[in-house]
């Protein structure tokens, strides 16, 4: 069987271009509707995706007065876009700093039981600034112990879900023996941060556990995700990066004894589809139109610390010296390094950059037609780039739908999508084996490598 | 209009009674089979019951090998369950003492959006004695402190949810105004135990935030319903401490200056349901006969914080002097007082109090027709024991089933119970005002107290 690729939707307010929730074209529910969630979730499984995505930020502050912010907390939202799908991975973002590694194995495994084998967990240790003082810190706590307390936390709640065998639950109604306790394990994890007794209270779910997703880029981010991730979202915004990345997550992470096909790279494409490139272009244009420079550069902003920019002129050609350094940065360092780089290399304007920007925030944007789109996807996914895509629409559902009707049929045709679901659970579409629970199986079923 | 009691099913493993697993009429799905749960609120729901209620425990042990323990987390399979039904209330159990009132918050608003209004949060600080050491403490955290906690909690959950004026979104699309930040509040919290900045990142849910249900029954744990509960679950195995403790309840509302009508008691009861009470009683013995003394044993000791009973004679006659002082209990103060009462009462041997809680542990069990169990809840309700029930089916779906079948018409017919859903939220069900929002509503639309 030639290789596949795999598509993820990233589900993000009204689509992802920051004036989608004004365009016409996006939808008219409100963030807090559930229903806009289970029926992006029915168009994506219609459009035999993988997964879909939902991510998260831990505080909202005044930007909410000009951007789509506050919506439905991503774990409550799958449990009940679970009921409304059959076959879709649900990925959702919960943090490992701001929550109790025993509440977060518990609903997680909940979900997988709910969804019959598909859940996944996309692992952040949260940047945004505000969630600090939302759980009781001064401050945000910085990067590095941020990522401390990551393998803390995943240590702990991998060995949770570890905690009972599969086949501990006997549910012996003639001999009244409900579970067999020799195959249900008190973890007493003691580590750095957490102290987590056990075992779990939720017997062992359909995929042993969530597939373990990452989107840290850092080199703290890879040399996390080389160990734990399973399935990897990353930003680039040309091929070269994505290349470079591609290839040297892989290879940290069979350094670590791990397989190569057991970790997914999925980059960001945000896609403005036309039947036409004029007519892509047009529609790049109105979404660029619509958009107010003050929230590129509170965004901006955002993503350097909180650095003012707001002094330069919109014309000003950018230089290096009008960006902080990235790696002083104490929020996603990652992404801080990669608009330094497009800087760097296209030097544009201030206003340039921020409609850049606009696009998809430093993911790879594009206005095209679905030949087009289809083309880079198969460029990037043959030439070591991508496992497969985190899609990205500029407008929901609008761009989405036209995603499955137009370009994921060109995928299919040339042999690189699949045209019909061969599994059940996320672990099967992505590839990914079952771990094995190392208290309970052998260790060589124990991947990823943790 | 007559007033109307109120009905909320009480969702229990395979049923209340402890041998329930077994038994051949209950249910034979898994506990982390999500469709056994919708299937119950559809049933439940069809039988018009205002809500349903989901227990929880943040820990489980050595008693799964004869108890049908470890199931799904409750707000997951809640926000699953709001996709299967349409009216029925959702109450979820989360702890005050194991939670970060950030997350609890946005989850529950979350619910309440999911299920267009149906959420109900049972408040509770968790009595289970492994709970502490799944959450990084040595030990359970005392009950005393475990309430000052709670009222802290409560103080900064509510703000949270006050937090978005009910027309804060505007979602102004022309204008580019998506919310306005005027209506939209920082709340600051600094408690003892608890620091939140706030706002919360859900815009205001559809009841303003969900009921408020508590269940402690302790001197404690009274005061803080008091201060808090619109609906109170209580325990009681005779109509007499149910009426005390109804005056008791409802006395100290009003003390705080709340209306009496504002917070809903709601005894358990556990019926044994036969078309004769012949027939009653011989399934209430097919129940008990399938119980070990063994795991009565183990729940009696949990009751007193962890005494050792296994050296008494199953045929003693008990006398007070067999148990340890409720008072010095740091689990559920108020169960034991129960269980001290009943063995003052009625001097059973070990073997009869450990069959009476087998039944409903430590609520009102009874076998009869259904004429009898819509008698004693006239009684009840008619008598100031009780405003409703907290219906325990001792096996399920089987006697919920027979309940709604048998009981409820009766409960019609007689003109206690509704007829239709007259309403579509859960405080509609329970007749509750919607709460104000502290920071953008006038004082008097601040119900409850708080």
């Amino acid at each position: 069987m030639s290789r596949k690729l795999h598509l993820n939707l990233f589900v993000h307010g009204r689509g992802h271009h920051e004036t989608a929730w004004r365009h016409p074209a996006s939808t008219r529910r409100a963030l807090t509707d559930i229903d806009y969630y289970r029926e992006l979730a029915r168009t994506a499984e219609k459009g035999l995706f993988d997964s879909l995505f939902l991510a998260d930020a831990l505080a909202v502050g005044d930007e909410v007065s000009h951007a789509a912010k506050g919506g439905l907390e991503p774990i409550t939202t799958l449990a009940a876009v679970a009921g409304a799908t059959e076959r879709i991975g649900l990925i959702g973002t919960v943090s490992t700093t701001y929550t109790e590694p025993y509440n977060l194995a518990r609903q997680f495994a909940s979900l997988d039981h709910i969804s019959h084998g598909r859940a996944g967990w996309n692992i952040v240790t949260s940047w945004v600034p505000g969630a600090g003082p939302n759980f009781g810190y001064d401050h945000q706590i910085e990067h590095g112990e941020r990522y401390e307390r990551a393998y803390d936390f995943l240590d702990a709640v991998t060995k949770l879900w570890d905690s009972w065998a599969d086949d501990a639950v006997l549910d012996d109604r003639e001999g009244g023996r409900y579970a067999d306790t020799s195959r249900v394990k008190k973890i007493n994890h003691a580590g750095p941060y957490h102290k987590v007794a056990g075992p779990l209270n939720v017997p062992r779910s359909p995929q042993g556990r969530p597939v373990y997703v990452q989107a840290g880029s850092s080199t703290a981010g890879r040399r996390f995700a080389a160990q734990y991730a399973e399935a990897v979202f990353t930003a680039h915004l040309e091929k070269a990066t994505a290349v470079a990345f591609y290839a040297d997550l892989k290879g940290q992470a069979v350094g670590l004894g791990r397989r190569a096909d057991q970790i997914l790279v999925l980059p960001g494409i945000s896609a403005v589809i036309g039947s036409t490139e004029a007519e892509a272009k047009r529609l790049q244009r109105d979404l660029d139109e619509l958009s107010d420079p003050k929230v590129g550069l509170e965004r901006l902003s955002g993503r350097f610390g909180g650095h003012d920019f707001s002094h330069l002129d919109l014309d000003k050609v950018l230089t290096l010296a009008d960006l902080p350094d990235p790696a002083t940065v104490q929020t996603a360092q990652s992404r801080a390094h990669v608009i330094a780089a497009l800087v760097e290399r296209e030097k544009p304007t201030l206003r340039q950059l921020l409609h850049s920007l606009a696009g998809a925030r430093g993911h790879f944007a594009m206005a095209g037609t679905p030949e087009q789109v289809a083309d880079l996807i198969e460029d990037w996914f043959r030439s070591g780039a991508a496992d497969g895509f985190n899609v990205m629409p500029p407008i929901l559902p609008a761009l989405l739908e036209t995603f499955i009707d137009e370009v994921v049929p060109l995928l299919q045709k040339r042999g690189l999508f699949r045209t019909e679901y061969e599994a059940d659970t996320l672990r099967g579409h992505y590839g990914l084996e079952r771990p094995g629970s190392q208290f309970f199986d052998a260790p060589e079923a124990h991947a990823p490598a943790a």
